[in-house]
């Protein structure tokens, strides 16, 4: 049963597996080290963006979950995986023109839209090369995968501005591919040296787990404290990205809300008055609880997928996941 | 010696491997086919807009001339290889905000910037995906290398367009990585079912012939009729882009020349007339013939690299090949 009260931090998830996330830390910096200073230079900013390490610390824990001795393998895995997922956010936020990212300039804003789009591949070709020199196709074969979804993802999140043609069919498919398969793909990855059966328990744990962590993060657009997001409230309203609250309590709005939806979709700019009035018809039709029920599902799934493996401290820590992403207010 | 009389077109390099470029052709279409509407479109406009399958020319015939019998394999890593080279245009297209290519629209022109960064991302990873399934880590090695270096020669590009600080040094760093990395990848990839011996050698080969094919692509824009090359000229010169023929005339050059220079440097939209003296000066300062006798020099390296493996049809279609490169017009 996962817990809905008691709050689960990430630092709380990551107890057990801190020294080796330094080390992942450490196989980062070697991995995307550049004789080239204007390289040198990004990366050094990456390094400092750098975020929570979540992905890292999933397949750490996946990988103390299914195999009896963790190996130094798992690490050069974590960094690579934390490499492709920056990769990702370099391109993303170089396709959305965004400024900030985790309350820092983005490498677009601070360098140029050029040098983001090159230091993406730059990233991306480095991780393949760890991959290479790491001699296994597993992995490989995994995490490329993973990569060509998360494009298709991107693909589709250039059509997630029409909230009248944007189903939740579509939202599934989106956040599937933007989101949860990176997350699994960690699991999994994790997984590598165990049994069949784990590694799939695994893949399916990280499928659930990533979709919810998705909703939440459309959820929390809608009632998230700035001072704990460190962004505005209506962020995605503001850019025209329709995520599920919206989608479902669209068809479920009175013909004025619903105008005031369109004008809002249809305006270059939209206010802050626009962007509220559109939050509170999401909530007052039922939007974010419905957008919570449906992480809750996910997580349940994810929950039902970790009954595969033996119990363990890591599986619990996995668990603990589930409310950490449920509850969590950033 | 490389004849510098017949003329070779590429047709005549692909007289022996002109039914496996078909396989080629047909294998990149299934590699990068698509279920998703949006990436479908944009994948039948790259298959339009492919150009001459130089690289999965030059990888077949060096296949043909290290490995007594031709495998199914080379046709596969030879659609890689030019999905690298595709993905790689699609984001320079997109980083250059270039509007045609090959007399066709750009991705980003037709489609959206957005599309272009996330397509060439696609490309990319699945050109992944299809060596991994290749399941052999060599090609992946060298090609994985080959896609970083190119990273690194575009973060080079772009600091090449300042005439007084770019040197020549750097001019060769640039081409070597952005040019002659690729084109010795897959020589190299072609090879690797040979002795080491003959791998080596391709690799030397392909990267005397990289590096002059850049160097005459860099002087056709200085000499080019506009009818062949389907550019006109001084189109990086209008773009500020600095190359070897302007790096060699600039110290030549007489004050009053050298103004010319800087002007046209400084100018966000140079004029015709602008271009056309920077043209003539350079010309008149030996710049051409001196880019000239670099391509031979590099063409003479590769030369000398195919004395390492034996007499074959394919090796003197290779050795063709250089003088292709020295004589083409477009």
């Amino acid at each position: 049963m996962i817990s809905e009260t008691a709050p689960v931090s990430l630092a709380d998830l990551q107890v057990g597996v801190e020294h080796r996330l330094e080390g992942v830390r450490g196989e980062i910096r070697r991995v995307i080290e550049a004789d080239f200073p204007l390289i040198a230079q990004v990366n050094s900013h990456l390094t400092q963006m750098q975020g929570k390490m979540f992905r890292p610390t999933l397949l750490l824990l996946a990988e103390a979950a299914t195999i009896p001795e963790p190996g130094p393998r798992a690490v050069s895995l974590a960094a690579v995986v934390e490499l492709i997922h920056l990769a990702t956010l370099v391109h993303d936020d170089a396709v959305d023109h965004s400024v900030l990212r985790r309350g820092m300039p983005t490498i677009n804003a601070l360098f140029s839209h050029q040098v983001a789009v090159i230091m993406g591949d730059y990233l991306y070709s480095r991780a393949v090369i760890e991959l290479v020199r790491l001699a296994d196709l597993e992995p490989l074969r995994v995490l490329s995968r993973v990569t060509n979804e998360m494009t298709v993802g991107e693909m589709r999140q250039l059509l997630a501005h029409d909230p009248l043609a944007f189903s939740e069919a579509d939202y599934d498919l989106l956040i599937r591919a933007k989101t949860a398969s990176l997350i699994s793909g960690a699991c999994e990855v994790g997984a590598l040296g165990g049994t069949r059966v784990a590694r799939d328990a695994m893949r399916r744990f990280g499928e659930g787990l990533g979709m919810a962590f998705q909703i939440i993060d459309d959820l929390l657009d809608f009632t998230g404290d700035e001072a704990d997001t460190g962004k505005p409230v209506g962020l995605d309203l503001r850019e025209h990205k329709v995520t599920l609250p919206l989608i479902y309590s669209l068809p479920h709005m009175a013909p004025g809300e619903r105008a005031q939806v369109e004008s809002l979709m249809a305006a270059p700019e939209p206010s802050d008055a626009q962007i509220g009035a559109v939050v509170r018809a999401v909530a007052e039709r039922g939007g974010l609880l419905y957008a919570r029920e449906r992480a809750q599902q996910h997580c349940a799934y994810a929950e039902a997928a970790l009954e595969a493996i033996p119990v363990s401290p890591a599986r619990e820590t996995l668990r603990a996941s589930l409310t950490y992403v449920l509850e969590r207010r950033r």
